[in-house]
């Protein structure tokens, strides 16, 4: 029900907003045109309401507007970058929400080469601290699609993972502080940039993946890394997921940590960037086994500076490659690899890359499909792969399933859509899309993997963390929701719905 | 007060204790001479009573005894090897304490090499771990001096470190997945070996660094790493602190992740080694340069399988070094190397490291020390010493500083004491080691670092924690525990006093 004289109220508090933010009226959106994009997610699955879109410049009128907010119950909805793939930051049709985006807390505080980190406000994109760390000759490893536009408090809120997560760790592993304004008003400041520290609970861990329900993060101290001199980046097509495997190992075995990405693509995937995606230049399959089950892999090697090491020299490595992949696949049964495809310089690497990245564009062209982002132990990912076929392919026969993702640490992009037109329809209607879910999410889960690897839940999961999660963790996220925030004005009923 | 009555009906529960362990009289201590050695901590500083020291062989064992503490107000101390240096796993004088050791519960239970994952029950020890990952071909990177006793569900409790946090991470790096008995008697089952998992509030990253105040940990999922073919060790001796850091960067620049532990120390804490350690080899000092502030450098480098890496060839990371490091420091003043010792064999490499790992050792042969487990930001560290010494020895001209520890983290071991025994005692007396303490301290806090890095608060630095922690962290710490402890039967009093 409309409440007009409710609305009435919340909106005659419109100018202490504005003075909070110093009266600067671009920094306080109320028309509905201005607010639109703030209140649709990238997938657009989910439009929501605000009284306002608030774009604070310090932490300061941060809190001020907490205040405000709590003593009117208006619901807050921290939003950075707005390229959420579940809906984390998107507001619901409640009338008493205000959204309030970090764009205009945007800077780099400090960069400490000595050191090894970085220090920025939550607004700063992704690329603006990669390039910063780059400036100083050091390295801020996290990689993923939307680096452009997404924010570096999106990223801790929601976990981030990306491409290198194999040898770096998730954006959990890369946060050394956090300063967060608490949905009471009080600023929990542990802006620190210590790799050790054993001084009580691990607090800070609860803020990062927390898709901003406990609180706003308002800066955050970053590790940095040795910058590689050089990437060198190889494409290999295997004839099965198992030999992919060997090779990961192998790689693993004999480079490390300079290992730092290891995708893989499967046949449909690689398909729908060949239909839809110009420009693009795939390579050409020699072999002539039969191919249906090949994956293509796409790794990078990092390269460092110390001129000893013969990894600056690409010809070497090539070697390696050859006596230990190639030469070993005529031998071993387990290494089933049908080429090995090495760019020769930075455009042809750059070439590899873009088929793996208009992955999600290409699917886009093609249509609606339905996606799950999944993680698994590595070992099983083949008996998943093809259990799940065999399983989603008796309930809808001819399923195009594409998949790719990050095999080097388990994560992996399941998406799942028809060619024709009518089956397309019919898989979109909410009981198969229902009934596909489930046969994906319960074998994930009985195969001891996660139902969400790296996207978070937000609004998409909700009922599917309900169904996963045990009742005893759910309980405990619950109470520890209330100790934060115990008038639930924080992004509420994201993740999972308060009592 | 003594309560005869109280303790007499808390004696009446034994045999019921003794039932849920079905009745094997050596999975429960109760004569005072059994029980010693586990209500006593390894410094020696703290003494406490239990009614029992209990041995579960399950954790339904585990969860049954709670419920009986629940019932019955019991407190329970979980211990693992006994091994904190802070008091976290010895009970206080209270009656109604039972201690639970989870020495039974130390199988392997599980070493997946394909996913680079292992699992084990809480009493396993670290050596075992190290060991069981060994056989297949692979690294559990934890590294500490008690490794051979201390137990992997003690390492989790309290977040352990040691000498290869520089690029494997510390013990919260390094755990995947946790099973936990909660202080309800419910389980936490997180048991999963995935590295991207995002479905929710990181819950289990609480329960690790709280040292048995949330529940009490059985068993883990770790993560493994690629098994180094050797490890290439060297002995820098360095005129100041700021050169070692300039080659802690040049090295990390080089050998990225490859290079696995820094190790600095001072003058006084070699000068405790030698004096009070026999059978030991320490390299000569060549250089006639004033050396009162000089540091000794420990270095690892892994080296790995790939025959391509020149890593392999110890000659060429010679080389390196030569170019790098010694015939720089004869044009850079910033590079003030006084010598560079390189093992040629293990036993060489085994006796460069036996001077560290004898560090500790030596301190207690050669009286008690006030003992300060730090970490700072790296590039501060120079300025710290310098000024903490300063102001130290206003306070107390001529104070011993034994200074060690992991440079390459932030992390170092600050350590007091006189050679003069008069002066000894006057330093131990109560207002004197509180003024070392708050100076340390304060200065720590100062310099945005920790004043407990790697080894815990327990029962030793609750004052200090309650003094520089913020107001907001603490209140949170003491809602978290009621959220998990309401009752507060779960390691009662360590970290902080609960309300």
């Amino acid at each position: 029900m409309k409440n007009f004289q409710h609305l009435q109220n919340l909106k005659n508090l419109l100018p202490t907003f504005l003075n909070i933010l110093g009266n600067k009226q671009n920094l306080l959106l109320t028309e509905i045109a201005d607010k639109k994009p703030y209140l649709t997610d990238q997938r657009n699955r989910y439009n929501g309401n605000a009284l306002a879109v608030i774009f604070p410049e310090n932490k300061e009128q941060i809190i001020e507007i907490i205040k405000l907010c709590q003593q009117h119950n208006i619901k807050i909805i921290p939003q950075g970058g707005n390229t959420s793939l579940c809906g984390a930051a998107t507001p619901d049709s409640a009338e008493n929400n205000v959204l309030i985006n970090l764009a205009k807390m945007n800077q780099i505080l400090a960069v400490n080469a000595d050191n090894f980190t970085l220090t920025a406000q939550a607004g700063a994109t992704l690329l603006e601290i990669q390039q910063a760390a780059e400036r100083q000759n050091r390295l801020f490893p996290l990689s993923l699609a939307s680096e452009g536009s997404c924010q570096i408090g999106g990223n801790l809120s929601t976990n981030a993972g990306g491409i290198h997560v194999l040898n770096y760790g998730m954006m959990r592993d890369l946060c050394l502080g956090l300063e967060v304004v608490l949905p009471n008003g009080e600023i929990f400041n542990h802006l620190l940039g210590l790799r050790k520290d054993n001084s009580g609970y691990a607090l800070q861990q609860l803020f990062i993946g927390a898709e901003g329900t406990l609180g706003i993060i308002t800066a955050a101290t970053l590790r940095l890394f040795a910058l590689p001199k050089d990437t060198y980046t190889i494409w290999l097509d295997v004839a099965n997921l198992p030999t992919a495997i060997s090779i990961l190992n192998l790689m693993r075995n004999a480079f490390d940590f300079n290992l730092s990405a290891f995708e893989v693509i499967n046949k449909n995937a690689l398909l729908k960037v060949k239909n839809n995606i110009s420009d693009i230049q795939i390579p050409e399959e020699f072999s002539n086994k039969k191919t249906e089950n090949s994956w293509k892999i796409l790794a990078d090697i990092n390269i460092f500076e110390n001129a000893v090491n013969e990894f600056n020299n690409a010809e070497n490595i090539e070697q390696w490659l050859y006596k230990n992949l190639y030469e070993n696949a005529n031998t071993n049964a387990n290494f089933d690899i049908l080429n090995i495809v090495i760019p020769q310089n930075k455009l042809q690497q750059q070439q590899l890359w873009k088929i793996r990245k208009s992955i999600s564009e290409a699917q886009k062209k093609s249509g609606i499909s339905l996606k799950h982002d999944i993680s698994l132990p590595i070992d099983v990912i083949p008996d998943f792969i093809k259990l799940c076929g065999q399983q989603l392919n008796s309930h809808f026969p001819d399923i195009n399933i594409v998949t790719f993702g990050h095999l080097g640490d388990g994560n992996l992009h399941y998406n799942l859509s028809f060619d024709d037109e009518v089956k397309q329809q019919n898989l979109l209607l909410p009981e198969n899309q229902q009934l596909a879910h489930n046969i994906v999410h319960n074998l994930v889960n009985e195969f001891n993997g996660s139902i969400s690897a790296e996207h978070g839940i937000g609004q998409f999961k909700i009922n599917e963390l309900t169904k996963y999660k045990s009742q005893v963790e759910l309980n405990l996220m619950k109470q520890i929701k209330k100790v934060f925030d115990p008038n639930n004005i924080m992004n509420p009923n994201k993740i999972f719905i308060s009592d």
